[in-house]
């Protein structure tokens, strides 16, 4: 299958964990087996993600992230397209990261649509921060130089400072991004509001020229496991289809690659995109549903007699059993067969 | 396209880099690409890779190889079918990444055939060290553990004490590492005796029950470029072709996939597997060549007027020109169509 992108440099800053799927480790293969061609700065190097409840590892320090960047700049190695930023571990570091992409911006100021950053706030979710409190502060003060937020629900809420009740204040709080941060491009993943039973939906917007919100709506089964990474591949899977969507419009040398005023919700370049982002997502996390209890027995089996089926271990086999299964569905991620609505909200 | 092998679970132990192609980081996605769940330890995260003459980074220490692998172990993560070994810093590292091999085998030794370890003894090339002198005893204490070693034709030297001056004392030397380091199996890359002009070859062997090496080569056009990583996709494309080769012939559940004695050089499994994985790399390595100058044309254009074109400018450009294209040319990897011939030596 061949990639549905020009060639496309991305810089993916997230974290690395040695076994198992969240951050970079699903981002860069996601970016990759798309056709991307993917610059990988990993901000941990964990042995598996944090869900487990026990891991080891390492942090990158802001300063080495500066480093390594520096390096990168030093080999004419910092000609990025694109640039998805996820976890990022503390203040400190959150700004580093930021720093590199207001250089991105900076250099390619004089050429419109030429750089694209997508910025995935990670700071919570379910309404508990799980960063220090200072790294709310450090994201907000980087939003603005973001072309595409992809906040959850609480995230979007700290960002906005509007409390999401409905669908009216969760419009109000997209409202309000576009407003206070001028961020042109706005996904709320996982909203759980006004779906039917069973359902989730993302809600997106790209503003107009005078800042007005445009919102769309895609509603979609909800897969009763507790998966991780999932907004990782989101982030992933976005940055592909939105450079495929706005290549199609003819879009790519207009800053941050912005539609027409007259150009419906349903028809933005955005909402195509996360139409098929989600028609992957949906098939991965059916496939991986689908694999968990072969992976629970071969584990269990592997484990034999040795330590007892205690909590902390069902909670082990569980977490492992639940990583996403992402390389034998490179299908999925190509050419998903599933399809979504996209309806305009208001 | 379909994985050709069965759930295979990797550990690949290497460099990372962000930007660019060599250790892990074309291991990882040869790997995943092919339909592997790859554990990814990381020995390193430079900015680029080294042969650029200039880079950033830092270097996992052998404490902390220790420490990610404890953090696998106590989550029930270190369910290995292979482990690829290849670029480790020092000798303690070394030693470190031998440990976690060694208890895998240990942890196996009642399962025939159920865990197989790829090393490729990262030390020189063309007649010098490029490590500390430290590590090649760190190397040779590891190889009895191996089931297949990947040196080229220096690292071949340094571990069988054979010089190697024709196709005699190459014969030599494998049979020495069959001897005295009983290592099943054994592929020395890029061998430049006694190939025709603008050609190479690689000579492997899998021993008998009784020790005796059972020699075969394949030579190949040499594509007239300086490539970095060719060693690391040549061990990422065995693990998979290996894997494949043996699981057609049954051999799965033997000790170290050994085949019987009356298997001639060239039906080894090993020989197999060769073939198609220097099928993939000539059609690789010719696609990168083909893009190199449309590569230069763009960074030149995009470094612009800034600096003076001189050597070391033009040699950053030639390195990045040179980074191996893996992600645009997924169909190389899977199902490569040039073909070359195996045949026995002696």
């Amino acid at each position: 299958m061949s990639p549905t992108i020009p060639e496309t440099r991305v810089l993916a800053v997230a974290s690395h964990v040695v076994s198992g799927y969240v951050g970079n480790k699903i981002a860069v293969f996601v970016l990759q087996a798309l056709g991307c061609d993917v610059a990988a700065l990993n901000t941990v190097q964990f042995s598996n993600h944090t869900g487990y409840r026990q891991f080891k590892g390492t942090r990158t320090t802001a300063q080495e992230i500066t480093d390594l960047y520096d390096g990168l700049r030093q080999s004419y190695l910092d000609d990025f397209d694109m640039m998805l930023s996820g976890y990022i571990p503390g203040a400190e570091a959150v700004a580093a990261v930021g720093k590199i992409a207001k250089e991105l911006k900076e250099k390619y100021q004089n050429s419109p649509g030429r750089f694209f950053w997508v910025l995935d706030p990670v700071m919570g979710d379910n309404g508990r921060l799980y960063v220090a409190d200072e790294v709310v502060p450090a994201y907000k003060a980087l939003v603005p130089y973001a072309d595409l937020i992809l906040p959850n629900q609480f995230e979007a809420e700290q960002l906005s400072e509007v409390k999401i009740t409905d669908l009216k204040s969760l419009a109000q709080a997209i409202q309000a991004l576009h407003d206070k941060y001028h961020v042109p491009h706005v996904v709320i993943t996982s909203v759980t509001l006004s779906a039917p039973e069973s359902h989730l939906s993302v809600v997106g917007s790209t503003m107009t020229s005078t800042g007005k919100a445009r919102l769309f709506k895609i509603v979609f089964p909800a897969i009763k496991c507790y998966f991780s990474g999932t907004g990782d591949m989101f982030g992933a899977l976005m940055v592909v289809r939105l450079r495929e969507a706005v290549g199609e419009a003819g879009l790519t040398g207009r800053p941050s690659w912005l539609s027409d005023d007259g150009v419906a919700p349903t028809e933005l370049p955005l909402a195509k995109a996360a139409r098929k982002v989600l028609a992957s997502m949906h098939e991965v996390l059916a496939r991986t549903a689908e694999g968990m209890a072969r992976v629970v027995e071969r584990t269990e089996k592997e484990i034999g007699g040795e330590g007892q089926i205690d909590e902390k271990r069902a909670h082990l086999v569980k977490s492992k059993a639940a990583e996403l299964q992402l390389v034998r569905n490179l299908s999925c991620l190509q050419a998903p067969e599933v399809d979504f609505e996209v309806v305009a909200l208001d």
